[in-house]
Protein backbone atom coordinates (compact mmCIF):
# COMPACT_ATOMS: atom_id res chain seq x y z
CA UNK A 1 0.00 0.00 0.00
CA UNK A 2 1.22 3.65 -1.26
CA UNK A 3 0.72 6.19 1.24
CA UNK A 4 0.87 9.77 0.09
CA UNK A 5 -0.48 12.49 2.02
CA UNK A 6 -2.20 15.70 0.85
CA UNK A 7 -0.54 19.03 2.69
CA UNK A 8 -1.82 21.85 1.72
CA UNK A 9 -5.40 23.11 0.71
CA UNK A 10 -3.65 24.47 -2.57
CA UNK A 11 -3.01 20.71 -3.71
CA UNK A 12 -6.48 20.60 -4.32
CA UNK A 13 -7.23 21.71 -7.59
CA UNK A 14 -4.53 19.38 -9.75
CA UNK A 15 -6.77 16.41 -7.07
CA UNK A 16 -9.42 17.04 -9.20
CA UNK A 17 -7.62 17.04 -12.77
CA UNK A 18 -5.64 13.37 -11.26
CA UNK A 19 -7.50 9.85 -12.53
CA UNK A 20 -8.16 8.59 -8.27
CA UNK A 21 -10.24 5.30 -9.55
CA UNK A 22 -7.88 3.24 -7.91
CA UNK A 23 -7.02 5.72 -4.77
CA UNK A 24 -8.90 5.50 -1.56
CA UNK A 25 -8.67 9.14 0.16
CA UNK A 26 -9.03 9.76 3.75
CA UNK A 27 -10.13 13.22 4.18
CA UNK A 28 -9.17 14.67 7.88
CA UNK A 29 -10.11 17.81 9.23
CA UNK A 30 -9.63 17.45 12.67
CA UNK A 31 -10.76 20.89 14.19
CA UNK A 32 -13.58 20.21 13.91
CA UNK A 33 -15.34 19.01 10.72
CA UNK A 34 -14.34 15.74 10.62
CA UNK A 35 -14.74 14.95 14.23
CA UNK A 36 -17.78 15.88 14.66
CA UNK A 37 -19.35 14.21 11.48
CA UNK A 38 -17.62 11.19 13.11
CA UNK A 39 -19.29 11.87 16.69
CA UNK A 40 -22.49 12.65 15.27
CA UNK A 41 -22.47 9.37 13.33
CA UNK A 42 -21.30 7.72 16.25
CA UNK A 43 -24.39 9.12 18.47
CA UNK A 44 -26.71 7.48 16.03
CA UNK A 45 -27.25 10.04 13.13
CA UNK A 46 -28.26 8.89 9.99
CA UNK A 47 -25.43 11.13 7.82
CA UNK A 48 -23.90 14.62 7.76
CA UNK A 49 -24.34 15.78 4.45
CA UNK A 50 -20.89 18.21 4.26
CA UNK A 51 -21.62 21.89 2.44
CA UNK A 52 -19.64 25.20 2.44
CA UNK A 53 -22.01 27.88 2.46
CA UNK A 54 -24.90 28.43 4.79
CA UNK A 55 -26.91 29.43 1.52
CA UNK A 56 -26.27 25.57 0.50
CA UNK A 57 -27.07 24.38 3.88
CA UNK A 58 -30.58 26.54 3.46
CA UNK A 59 -31.37 25.48 0.42
CA UNK A 60 -30.60 21.50 1.49
CA UNK A 61 -32.84 22.08 4.22
CA UNK A 62 -35.98 23.53 1.84
CA UNK A 63 -35.04 20.23 -0.59
CA UNK A 64 -35.08 17.63 2.40
CA UNK A 65 -37.28 19.37 5.45
CA UNK A 66 -36.11 16.27 7.33
CA UNK A 67 -32.59 17.55 7.93
CA UNK A 68 -31.15 19.35 10.87
CA UNK A 69 -28.64 21.99 9.84
CA UNK A 70 -25.37 22.41 11.97
CA UNK A 71 -22.78 25.30 11.54
CA UNK A 72 -21.17 28.32 12.75
CA UNK A 73 -19.65 31.69 11.88
CA UNK A 74 -17.05 32.84 14.48
CA UNK A 75 -17.72 30.22 16.57
CA UNK A 76 -21.55 31.22 17.13
CA UNK A 77 -24.94 29.20 15.80
CA UNK A 78 -25.72 30.41 12.29
CA UNK A 79 -28.89 32.36 12.26
CA UNK A 80 -30.06 34.25 8.95
CA UNK A 81 -33.95 34.85 8.04
CA UNK A 82 -35.14 31.10 8.20
CA UNK A 83 -34.36 31.12 11.78
CA UNK A 84 -31.31 29.58 14.16
CA UNK A 85 -29.63 26.39 12.47
CA UNK A 86 -30.16 23.25 15.34
CA UNK A 87 -26.26 22.97 15.95
CA UNK A 88 -23.39 24.60 15.89
CA UNK A 89 -20.07 23.38 14.77
CA UNK A 90 -18.97 21.79 17.73
CA UNK A 91 -19.20 17.86 18.47
CA UNK A 92 -19.73 18.01 22.02
CA UNK A 93 -23.33 19.26 20.54
CA UNK A 94 -24.37 16.55 18.61
CA UNK A 95 -25.90 14.12 21.46
CA UNK A 96 -27.49 11.14 21.22
CA UNK A 97 -30.81 12.51 21.88
CA UNK A 98 -30.58 14.99 19.46
CA UNK A 99 -29.21 13.00 16.55
CA UNK A 100 -30.34 9.79 16.34
CA UNK A 101 -31.62 8.79 12.99
CA UNK A 102 -31.47 12.21 12.22
CA UNK A 103 -29.38 13.23 8.87
CA UNK A 104 -27.86 16.56 9.44
CA UNK A 105 -26.03 19.16 7.60
CA UNK A 106 -22.96 20.71 8.31
CA UNK A 107 -21.15 23.73 6.85
CA UNK A 108 -17.45 23.21 7.16
CA UNK A 109 -15.61 25.29 4.31
CA UNK A 110 -11.83 23.20 3.93
CA UNK A 111 -13.62 20.37 4.86
CA UNK A 112 -16.29 20.44 1.94
CA UNK A 113 -13.91 21.32 -0.36
CA UNK A 114 -11.47 18.20 0.83
CA UNK A 115 -14.42 16.10 0.36
CA UNK A 116 -15.13 17.11 -3.18
CA UNK A 117 -11.69 17.19 -4.50
CA UNK A 118 -11.39 13.39 -4.08
CA UNK A 119 -14.84 12.75 -6.00
CA UNK A 120 -13.16 10.60 -8.31
CA UNK A 121 -11.84 8.22 -6.13
CA UNK A 122 -12.44 4.21 -5.49
CA UNK A 123 -13.85 5.58 -1.74
CA UNK A 124 -13.40 8.36 0.58
CA UNK A 125 -13.45 8.29 4.06
CA UNK A 126 -13.89 11.07 6.74
CA UNK A 127 -11.76 10.61 9.88
CA UNK A 128 -10.48 12.30 12.70
CA UNK A 129 -8.35 11.03 16.01
CA UNK A 130 -11.66 9.97 17.38
CA UNK A 131 -12.17 6.91 14.66
CA UNK A 132 -7.87 6.78 13.47
CA UNK A 133 -7.78 2.93 14.69
CA UNK A 134 -10.73 1.82 13.16
CA UNK A 135 -10.13 3.64 10.08
CA UNK A 136 -6.89 1.85 10.13
CA UNK A 137 -7.51 -1.44 10.45
CA UNK A 138 -10.11 -1.11 7.82
CA UNK A 139 -7.85 0.51 5.19
CA UNK A 140 -5.13 -2.68 6.49
CA UNK A 141 -7.69 -5.36 6.03
CA UNK A 142 -9.15 -4.01 2.76
CA UNK A 143 -5.05 -4.03 1.17
CA UNK A 144 -6.01 -0.93 -0.79
CA UNK A 145 -3.51 -0.25 -3.39
CA UNK A 146 -2.88 3.37 -3.06
CA UNK A 147 -4.15 5.56 0.17
CA UNK A 148 -4.40 9.48 -0.11
CA UNK A 149 -4.45 11.16 3.03
CA UNK A 150 -6.46 14.95 2.41
CA UNK A 151 -5.33 17.34 4.99
CA UNK A 152 -8.44 20.04 4.85
CA UNK A 153 -6.65 22.63 6.55
CA UNK A 154 -7.82 25.92 7.61
CA UNK A 155 -8.57 28.53 4.62
CA UNK A 156 -5.59 28.25 2.16
CA UNK A 157 -3.11 27.57 4.79
CA UNK A 158 -2.10 24.13 6.03
CA UNK A 159 -3.15 23.00 9.52
CA UNK A 160 -1.00 21.41 11.99
CA UNK A 161 -3.62 19.19 13.54
CA UNK A 162 -4.55 17.46 10.34
CA UNK A 163 -0.72 16.97 9.72
CA UNK A 164 -0.49 15.13 12.94
CA UNK A 165 -3.35 13.35 12.75
CA UNK A 166 -2.16 11.80 8.77
CA UNK A 167 1.26 11.44 10.78
CA UNK A 168 -0.16 9.05 12.85
CA UNK A 169 -2.43 6.90 10.23
CA UNK A 170 0.44 6.60 9.07
CA UNK A 171 2.62 5.26 11.95
CA UNK A 172 -0.20 3.02 12.23
CA UNK A 173 -0.86 2.12 8.97
CA UNK A 174 3.61 0.93 9.50
CA UNK A 175 2.92 -0.50 12.12
CA UNK A 176 0.50 -3.02 11.17
CA UNK A 177 2.21 -3.72 8.20
CA UNK A 178 -0.21 -2.56 5.08
CA UNK A 179 2.21 0.37 4.28
CA UNK A 180 4.70 -0.55 1.83
CA UNK A 181 6.01 2.69 0.62
CA UNK A 182 5.80 6.25 2.14
CA UNK A 183 5.88 9.76 -0.52
CA UNK A 184 7.85 12.70 0.91
CA UNK A 185 4.79 13.82 2.08
CA UNK A 186 3.68 10.96 4.37
CA UNK A 187 7.26 11.03 5.51
CA UNK A 188 7.07 14.60 6.94
CA UNK A 189 3.83 14.13 8.77
CA UNK A 190 5.36 10.89 9.97
CA UNK A 191 8.43 12.50 11.43
CA UNK A 192 6.20 15.28 12.51
CA UNK A 193 3.94 13.38 14.35
CA UNK A 194 6.51 10.86 15.93
CA UNK A 195 7.84 13.97 17.05
CA UNK A 196 4.54 15.53 18.41
CA UNK A 197 3.16 12.72 20.11
CA UNK A 198 4.32 13.25 23.46
CA UNK A 199 3.26 16.09 23.77
CA UNK A 200 0.28 16.12 21.58
CA UNK A 201 -2.18 18.27 23.22
CA UNK A 202 0.79 20.38 24.13
CA UNK A 203 1.63 20.77 20.43
CA UNK A 204 -1.51 21.14 18.89
CA UNK A 205 -2.30 23.90 21.00
CA UNK A 206 0.04 26.06 19.55
CA UNK A 207 -1.86 25.74 16.08
CA UNK A 208 -3.71 28.59 14.22
CA UNK A 209 -7.30 26.89 14.87
CA UNK A 210 -6.28 25.44 18.33
CA UNK A 211 -5.42 28.79 19.42
CA UNK A 212 -8.28 30.20 17.62
CA UNK A 213 -10.61 27.49 19.38
CA UNK A 214 -8.97 28.04 23.56
CA UNK A 215 -9.78 31.51 22.82
CA UNK A 216 -13.07 31.22 22.74
CA UNK A 217 -14.67 29.79 26.44
CA UNK A 218 -18.12 27.48 25.32
CA UNK A 219 -15.54 26.17 22.46
CA UNK A 220 -12.19 25.58 24.18
CA UNK A 221 -13.05 21.85 24.95
CA UNK A 222 -13.63 21.22 22.03
CA UNK A 223 -9.86 21.08 21.25
CA UNK A 224 -9.29 18.43 23.82
CA UNK A 225 -12.37 16.44 22.97
CA UNK A 226 -10.79 15.99 18.72
CA UNK A 227 -7.80 14.88 20.29
CA UNK A 228 -9.15 11.92 21.86
CA UNK A 229 -7.42 9.08 19.79
CA UNK A 230 -9.56 5.36 18.99
CA UNK A 231 -13.04 6.19 21.00
CA UNK A 232 -14.99 5.81 18.17
CA UNK A 233 -15.21 2.56 16.33
CA UNK A 234 -16.85 3.08 13.12
CA UNK A 235 -15.56 3.72 9.65
CA UNK A 236 -17.35 7.00 8.09
CA UNK A 237 -17.65 7.23 4.14
CA UNK A 238 -18.76 9.68 1.26
CA UNK A 239 -21.73 8.34 -0.33
CA UNK A 240 -23.08 10.75 -3.09
CA UNK A 241 -23.85 14.15 -1.12
CA UNK A 242 -24.24 11.60 2.05
CA UNK A 243 -21.40 10.98 4.90
CA UNK A 244 -22.47 7.43 6.68
CA UNK A 245 -21.23 4.56 8.99
CA UNK A 246 -19.81 1.95 6.63
CA UNK A 247 -20.68 -1.16 6.70
CA UNK A 248 -18.17 -3.67 6.26
CA UNK B 1 9.80 37.76 13.96
CA UNK B 2 7.30 35.46 12.57
CA UNK B 3 8.47 32.65 10.84
CA UNK B 4 6.17 30.96 8.21
CA UNK B 5 6.90 28.09 5.55
CA UNK B 6 5.57 27.14 2.03
CA UNK B 7 5.63 23.39 2.11
CA UNK B 8 4.67 22.93 -1.72
CA UNK B 9 5.01 24.36 -4.98
CA UNK B 10 0.93 24.34 -5.48
CA UNK B 11 1.11 27.12 -2.76
CA UNK B 12 3.29 29.28 -5.05
CA UNK B 13 0.73 30.97 -7.30
CA UNK B 14 -0.92 32.39 -4.54
CA UNK B 15 2.35 34.19 -3.54
CA UNK B 16 2.53 36.07 -6.43
CA UNK B 17 -0.81 37.89 -5.27
CA UNK B 18 0.43 38.25 -1.95
CA UNK B 19 2.43 41.61 -0.93
CA UNK B 20 5.45 40.64 0.04
CA UNK B 21 6.83 44.54 0.92
CA UNK B 22 7.97 43.34 4.26
CA UNK B 23 8.83 39.57 3.74
CA UNK B 24 12.08 38.40 3.53
CA UNK B 25 12.10 34.94 1.26
CA UNK B 26 14.34 32.13 2.04
CA UNK B 27 14.06 30.12 -1.08
CA UNK B 28 15.16 26.01 -0.07
CA UNK B 29 15.93 23.59 -3.48
CA UNK B 30 18.78 21.10 -1.59
CA UNK B 31 18.77 18.18 -4.66
CA UNK B 32 20.24 19.86 -5.65
CA UNK B 33 19.65 23.96 -7.45
CA UNK B 34 20.28 26.15 -4.09
CA UNK B 35 22.97 23.72 -2.86
CA UNK B 36 24.53 24.14 -6.30
CA UNK B 37 23.87 27.53 -6.59
CA UNK B 38 26.06 28.40 -2.85
CA UNK B 39 28.91 25.93 -3.67
CA UNK B 40 29.88 28.08 -7.04
CA UNK B 41 29.71 31.74 -5.11
CA UNK B 42 31.44 30.08 -2.34
CA UNK B 43 34.11 28.87 -5.19
CA UNK B 44 34.12 32.12 -6.75
CA UNK B 45 31.78 32.43 -9.01
CA UNK B 46 30.47 36.15 -9.32
CA UNK B 47 26.68 35.58 -9.82
CA UNK B 48 24.45 32.59 -10.64
CA UNK B 49 21.22 33.03 -12.82
CA UNK B 50 18.82 30.40 -12.35
CA UNK B 51 16.37 30.07 -15.48
CA UNK B 52 13.84 27.34 -15.73
CA UNK B 53 13.76 25.82 -19.16
CA UNK B 54 17.30 24.93 -21.77
CA UNK B 55 15.94 27.62 -24.02
CA UNK B 56 16.26 30.54 -21.48
CA UNK B 57 19.61 29.18 -20.74
CA UNK B 58 20.84 29.52 -24.30
CA UNK B 59 18.71 32.90 -24.76
CA UNK B 60 20.84 34.10 -21.99
CA UNK B 61 23.75 32.79 -23.33
CA UNK B 62 23.43 34.45 -26.52
CA UNK B 63 22.77 37.61 -24.92
CA UNK B 64 25.87 37.46 -22.57
CA UNK B 65 28.66 36.10 -24.21
CA UNK B 66 30.50 35.79 -20.76
CA UNK B 67 28.45 33.53 -18.79
CA UNK B 68 28.99 29.89 -18.63
CA UNK B 69 25.61 27.38 -18.56
CA UNK B 70 25.12 24.63 -16.28
CA UNK B 71 22.07 22.34 -16.53
CA UNK B 72 21.16 18.39 -16.66
CA UNK B 73 18.39 16.32 -17.68
CA UNK B 74 17.94 13.18 -16.45
CA UNK B 75 21.23 13.02 -14.92
CA UNK B 76 23.25 13.95 -17.90
CA UNK B 77 24.82 17.48 -18.67
CA UNK B 78 22.86 19.01 -21.50
CA UNK B 79 23.80 18.76 -24.89
CA UNK B 80 22.36 20.80 -27.76
CA UNK B 81 22.44 22.11 -31.14
CA UNK B 82 24.50 24.85 -30.22
CA UNK B 83 26.77 22.34 -28.30
CA UNK B 84 27.45 20.86 -24.58
CA UNK B 85 26.63 22.77 -21.47
CA UNK B 86 29.76 23.50 -19.51
CA UNK B 87 28.32 22.02 -16.27
CA UNK B 88 25.64 19.69 -14.95
CA UNK B 89 24.13 20.21 -11.54
CA UNK B 90 26.31 18.26 -9.36
CA UNK B 91 27.49 20.86 -6.99
CA UNK B 92 30.76 18.82 -7.20
CA UNK B 93 31.68 19.87 -10.61
CA UNK B 94 31.61 24.02 -9.59
CA UNK B 95 34.79 24.22 -8.37
CA UNK B 96 37.38 26.89 -8.11
CA UNK B 97 39.25 27.03 -11.00
CA UNK B 98 36.16 26.31 -13.04
CA UNK B 99 33.61 28.99 -12.10
CA UNK B 100 35.92 31.97 -10.57
CA UNK B 101 34.73 35.16 -11.75
CA UNK B 102 32.45 33.69 -14.31
CA UNK B 103 28.80 34.02 -13.62
CA UNK B 104 26.75 30.77 -14.72
CA UNK B 105 23.10 30.21 -16.00
CA UNK B 106 21.85 27.60 -14.02
CA UNK B 107 18.65 25.46 -15.26
CA UNK B 108 16.44 24.66 -12.41
CA UNK B 109 12.85 24.15 -13.15
CA UNK B 110 11.41 24.19 -9.44
CA UNK B 111 14.05 26.47 -7.88
CA UNK B 112 13.42 29.32 -10.50
CA UNK B 113 9.76 28.88 -10.35
CA UNK B 114 10.13 29.25 -6.01
CA UNK B 115 12.51 32.55 -6.64
CA UNK B 116 10.43 34.11 -9.27
CA UNK B 117 7.26 34.03 -6.81
CA UNK B 118 9.41 35.81 -4.59
CA UNK B 119 9.82 38.28 -7.19
CA UNK B 120 7.79 41.01 -4.84
CA UNK B 121 9.86 40.85 -1.46
CA UNK B 122 11.97 42.48 0.45
CA UNK B 123 14.78 40.13 0.39
CA UNK B 124 14.73 37.14 -1.53
CA UNK B 125 17.57 34.46 -0.17
CA UNK B 126 18.88 31.48 -1.74
CA UNK B 127 19.97 28.67 1.16
CA UNK B 128 20.82 25.06 1.59
CA UNK B 129 22.15 22.84 4.19
CA UNK B 130 25.67 24.13 3.54
CA UNK B 131 25.27 27.61 4.59
CA UNK B 132 22.37 27.20 6.76
CA UNK B 133 23.99 28.80 9.93
CA UNK B 134 25.30 31.60 8.12
CA UNK B 135 21.96 32.84 6.56
CA UNK B 136 20.15 32.06 10.18
CA UNK B 137 23.05 34.41 11.67
CA UNK B 138 22.08 37.00 8.79
CA UNK B 139 18.73 37.00 9.35
CA UNK B 140 19.08 36.86 13.17
CA UNK B 141 21.12 40.08 13.66
CA UNK B 142 18.82 41.98 11.24
CA UNK B 143 15.15 41.16 12.99
CA UNK B 144 13.32 41.41 10.10
CA UNK B 145 9.97 41.34 11.08
CA UNK B 146 8.49 38.14 8.42
CA UNK B 147 10.66 35.49 7.26
CA UNK B 148 8.55 33.08 4.71
CA UNK B 149 10.78 29.59 3.79
CA UNK B 150 9.87 28.84 0.59
CA UNK B 151 10.13 24.98 -0.16
CA UNK B 152 10.97 24.24 -3.84
CA UNK B 153 10.04 20.45 -4.02
CA UNK B 154 10.28 18.32 -6.81
CA UNK B 155 7.88 19.10 -10.22
CA UNK B 156 4.18 19.75 -8.10
CA UNK B 157 5.05 18.01 -5.28
CA UNK B 158 6.96 18.75 -1.52
CA UNK B 159 10.28 17.66 -1.02
CA UNK B 160 11.28 16.23 1.90
CA UNK B 161 14.97 17.33 1.91
CA UNK B 162 13.63 21.10 1.68
CA UNK B 163 11.24 20.66 4.45
CA UNK B 164 13.55 19.17 6.73
CA UNK B 165 15.59 21.87 5.93
CA UNK B 166 13.05 24.48 6.79
CA UNK B 167 12.65 22.55 10.03
CA UNK B 168 16.51 23.44 10.51
CA UNK B 169 16.13 26.81 10.16
CA UNK B 170 13.42 27.19 12.36
CA UNK B 171 15.03 25.29 15.20
CA UNK B 172 18.10 27.73 14.68
CA UNK B 173 16.09 30.96 14.37
CA UNK B 174 14.38 29.64 17.56
CA UNK B 175 17.48 29.08 19.42
CA UNK B 176 19.15 32.34 18.47
CA UNK B 177 16.08 33.74 19.98
CA UNK B 178 14.96 35.30 16.76
CA UNK B 179 11.51 33.69 16.92
CA UNK B 180 8.73 34.71 18.03
CA UNK B 181 5.92 33.20 16.14
CA UNK B 182 5.71 30.02 14.09
CA UNK B 183 2.91 29.33 11.76
CA UNK B 184 1.72 25.92 11.44
CA UNK B 185 3.43 25.49 8.51
CA UNK B 186 6.65 26.38 10.43
CA UNK B 187 5.65 23.55 13.66
CA UNK B 188 5.10 21.17 10.87
CA UNK B 189 8.63 21.44 9.53
CA UNK B 190 10.09 21.69 12.97
CA UNK B 191 8.45 18.85 14.38
CA UNK B 192 9.80 17.11 11.05
CA UNK B 193 13.63 17.82 11.13
CA UNK B 194 13.22 17.72 15.23
CA UNK B 195 12.83 13.63 14.68
CA UNK B 196 14.69 13.76 11.37
CA UNK B 197 18.08 14.97 12.76
CA UNK B 198 19.08 11.93 14.81
CA UNK B 199 19.69 10.26 11.14
CA UNK B 200 19.23 12.89 8.69
CA UNK B 201 21.08 10.69 6.01
CA UNK B 202 19.16 8.00 6.51
CA UNK B 203 15.83 9.71 6.48
CA UNK B 204 16.93 12.27 3.81
CA UNK B 205 18.14 8.70 1.59
CA UNK B 206 13.86 7.76 1.46
CA UNK B 207 12.88 10.98 -0.76
CA UNK B 208 12.43 10.70 -3.91
CA UNK B 209 15.09 13.03 -5.04
CA UNK B 210 17.59 11.43 -2.97
CA UNK B 211 16.56 8.28 -4.11
CA UNK B 212 16.74 9.38 -7.73
CA UNK B 213 20.25 10.45 -7.11
CA UNK B 214 21.55 7.20 -5.19
CA UNK B 215 20.45 5.18 -8.77
CA UNK B 216 22.80 7.61 -10.36
CA UNK B 217 26.79 6.00 -9.48
CA UNK B 218 28.30 9.56 -10.87
CA UNK B 219 25.80 11.64 -8.60
CA UNK B 220 25.11 9.67 -5.82
CA UNK B 221 27.76 10.88 -3.92
CA UNK B 222 25.53 14.48 -4.35
CA UNK B 223 23.60 13.58 -1.74
CA UNK B 224 25.92 13.42 1.12
CA UNK B 225 27.69 16.58 0.12
CA UNK B 226 24.53 18.41 -0.21
CA UNK B 227 23.99 17.63 3.39
CA UNK B 228 26.68 19.02 4.93
CA UNK B 229 25.78 21.68 7.46
CA UNK B 230 27.37 25.10 7.72
CA UNK B 231 30.36 24.37 5.82
CA UNK B 232 30.29 27.74 3.49
CA UNK B 233 29.71 31.09 5.12
CA UNK B 234 28.37 33.44 2.63
CA UNK B 235 24.91 34.24 2.21
CA UNK B 236 23.32 34.04 -1.27
CA UNK B 237 20.87 37.24 -2.84
CA UNK B 238 18.77 37.00 -5.71
CA UNK B 239 19.68 40.90 -7.03
CA UNK B 240 17.51 41.38 -10.74
CA UNK B 241 18.01 37.95 -12.17
CA UNK B 242 21.34 37.00 -10.27
CA UNK B 243 21.90 35.62 -7.16
CA UNK B 244 25.08 36.88 -5.86
CA UNK B 245 27.12 36.76 -2.28
CA UNK B 246 25.06 39.87 0.24
CA UNK B 247 27.59 42.19 1.70
CA UNK B 248 26.84 43.09 4.62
Amino acid sequence: MIIDVILTPAELPALTERDLGRVVCVVLDVLRATSTIVTALQNGAAAVIPVSEISEALETGRRRPDVLLGGERKGVKIRTAEGEFDFGNSPREYTPEKVRDKTIVSTTTNGTRALRACAGARLVLAASFLNLGATVNYLGEKRFEYVLIVCAGTRENVALEDVLAAGALCESLLDIGAATELSDSAQIALAAFEKAQWDLPGTISKSENARRLLAIPELSADVEFCLQRDVVALVAALKGEEIKRLDF
